[in-house]
């Protein structure tokens, strides 16, 4: 059992011990920080887990076969260039930009992922990647400085930084657990720029599969629960690095290993919300939670078509508590289900009663979504046990005017 | 094969020979026509293909098994109320509708199909319905006026009426065929008003089961190729009524069936193009076609993620010729495919070979998008010879303002 979860207000991806970090300009964009590096002093066992979409950046593509050799010792990350649909000579600078880094910390260039994000189609601009890799391994540094420069070098049209530390301690450690991480949202604002990147530490030392089988369950519940706009990058990839520098080690699958994938799923789904919090012209975070379902996948199925519907999220913009979309869209999910015992709920009230409107107030209920930086939506099937829930945000004006009008 | 297509500029849902039709106002809406009625003279064979939402009103249940039974007689629409969540009593209320049409029209109530569009959860007023029955059956006429007037009363958010006729010949048939029609796409204006009817209507003769598969088919390349935002209501259907009196008597599959197959098909196409071109908000319409798929349902599956995709869908708004995501989007759609096969093109220009940039006329295409109502992306995957096409518009501001501030 958890005992203690405790926020680092003013750390990020180098608060676990062993990890050091940099965020450099390249000059890739035309603006900001666009280089990242992460680095583990010590081999860290590694897991990932990558973007299902049938495109694949080089990035991926090379990082999938370093998360399957069990370690890695860095993280390169570029943004502004996305380094995808470029065939053979994309393959090569990717790995370049691999061999470079391990060159200059003297590790294999196998032992460093390496992430990209940005226009699709276009070349890397090579030399500048080279002058920013080198930047970055002279500026490699701890503290929540760093975690911050970090962070912005990896963000596209992201608002603000999403980084974040925590240490927690559990009943079944020998010590307590720190996990650091950053993540980016996915932002549109030049052609093609569409991406989720997280990277996560954590001291905790545990076998690559037993690593491996906990960010897929966490991933699961927080950044595969989380929706924008339904569309998938290229580029997608959440990466896990364990230094087991901080004393607490989890060797097989029991209760320790339970506490460990509890507490890194509720630090993965604290970084995701932000995602959604950020969501392109976002009004408002909304929690869609779907309730007594068959399965989980069921649930998770029911709440994602709700989250990605855009009548329900353009009706969330304007603030109005239209439970038929709610329903129309549940009912649309592919998933059976009896509409004639569906339990329908805006915030605290309940706007559908077995399937059937019931008599609620409409004032209440458009004051609570016009007034809540956060709201939650949710449906109950009355079917079964399983839960799931989805983070998404409202569709606004913004939304339209940042993917349409970027180019001008 | 198809010898004759003439499209019949000033007809509509009456042109067949055997159809009267009436639109009236009832009073359900706050303005305009908001019933229509329509009759065949004789026993007429009927198939209808109904939304696979969960979520189904009581005319969906009810018109079903008129369907199953092979024969109607008469349809009766409203709009401005769904009778969709009303439990118990909107069966009750939907039924009623039925039996008084087969009271005024000495016919059965089970030959009686009902359609109803607008808001989700609020009981039928009845009085209204009472009264626009009793209207509807006094005007019963044929020609264009009477088809125009119909087309108003299913209406909702539609901009423009979407009627059509044409008579087709072909060398399998011993007569002519008449086509006629009318529908509605799906708009939002007021809560949860969101459906797409089309009630065809043709002079052929055919039984039953040959009837519904032809629409079966025709249906899949048309109305189910046609998506806004890809939500589907709880009241979506399609009702094909063939008098038989035209002399075209088809009784077994093969050529002459294949041919009305074809003619049914591009006549629902025609339609369901409006559908799209009305979409809300729309400033263009969008065909996105795929070619060079292994089977045409996967085909199918990408189109309609692409055309589905915000993010396609907002770049088409602001006139980019955006690849990138058009590949992105292709890539989430479930398919299988090679990246590195992949075609791409907007309009006529190419702007993708083999899954990488190709150096295209860029001020070419975005003009191309600018100065076109239509306009075609296509995709080649080059894996076998399977082709689909899905018809979408673009996402403007407008579409927000339309779905966000309808109860302003």
């Amino acid at each position: 059992m958890i005992t203690n979860w405790k926020e680092e207000p003013k750390a990020g991806v180098t608060f676990p011990e062993g990890f050091s970090a940099a965020g450099v300009r390249a000059g890739i964009k035309s603006l900001g920080n666009d280089m990242a590096l992460l680095v583990c002093e010590s081999k860290a066992t590694v897991a990932g887990t990558f973007t299902t979409n049938q495109v694949k950046a080089a990035c991926v593509r090379y990082s999938q076969r370093v998360v399957k050799s069990g370690t890695a010792r860095a993280v390169i990350v570029n943004a502004g260039n996305a380094n995808a649909c470029n065939g053979e000579q994309g393959d090569l600078d990717n790995r370049s930009m691999a061999e470079q880094v391990g060159e200059l910390l003297h590790i294999s260039p196998d032992q460093v992922l390496t992430a990209s994000t940005g226009i699709i189609g276009h070349l890397m601009p090579m030399a500048k990647i080279e002058a920013g890799v080198g930047f970055a391994v002279e500026q490699l540094d701890r503290g929540v400085e760093t975690d911050l420069s970090a962070t912005e070098a990896i963000m596209t049209t992201d608002i603000y930084p999403k980084y974040r530390a925590v240490t927690v301690d559990s009943e079944s450690w020998v010590a307590p657990i720190r996990f650091g991480g950053m993540c980016k949202g996915s932002g549109m604002i030049a052609p093609n720029m569409a991406t989720m990147l997280a990277f996560l530490t954590t001291d905790a030392h545990l076998p690559s599969e037993l690593l491996q089988e906990a960010l897929r369950r966490a991933v699961a519940v927080s950044y595969n629960s989380v929706t924008v706009d339904g569309d998938t990058s290229t580029n997608d990839m959440c990466i896990l690095l364990a230094s087991g520098m901080g004393g607490a080690a989890i060797s097989v699958a029991g209760a320790a290993f339970e506490d460990f994938v509890t507490a890194l799923s509720r630090f993965c789904i604290s970084l995701a919300k932000e995602i959604a919090r950020d969501g392109e012209g976002a009004t408002k975070l909304v929690q869609v939670v779907v309730k007594g379902a068959e399965t989980p996948e069921a649930a998770h199925k029911i709440a994602k078509t709700v989250a990605e519907s855009p009548l329900v999220k353009t009706a969330l913009y304007g603030n109005d508590p239209n439970w038929g979309r709610l329903l129309m869209a549940a009912g649309r999910a592919g998933v059976p289900f009896d509409a004639d015992l569906i339990d329908a709920f805006i915030g605290e009230f309940q706007v559908c009663n077995e399937g059937r409107s019931v008599d609620f107030d409409r004032d209440g209920a458009h004051a609570y979504l016009k007034g809540s930086k956060e709201v939650e939506v949710s449906l109950h099937l009355h079917l079964g046990e399983a839960t799931a829930t989805v983070w998404t945000c409202d569709y606004s004006y913004d939304y339209i005017k940042i993917n349409a009008e970027y180019h001008t």
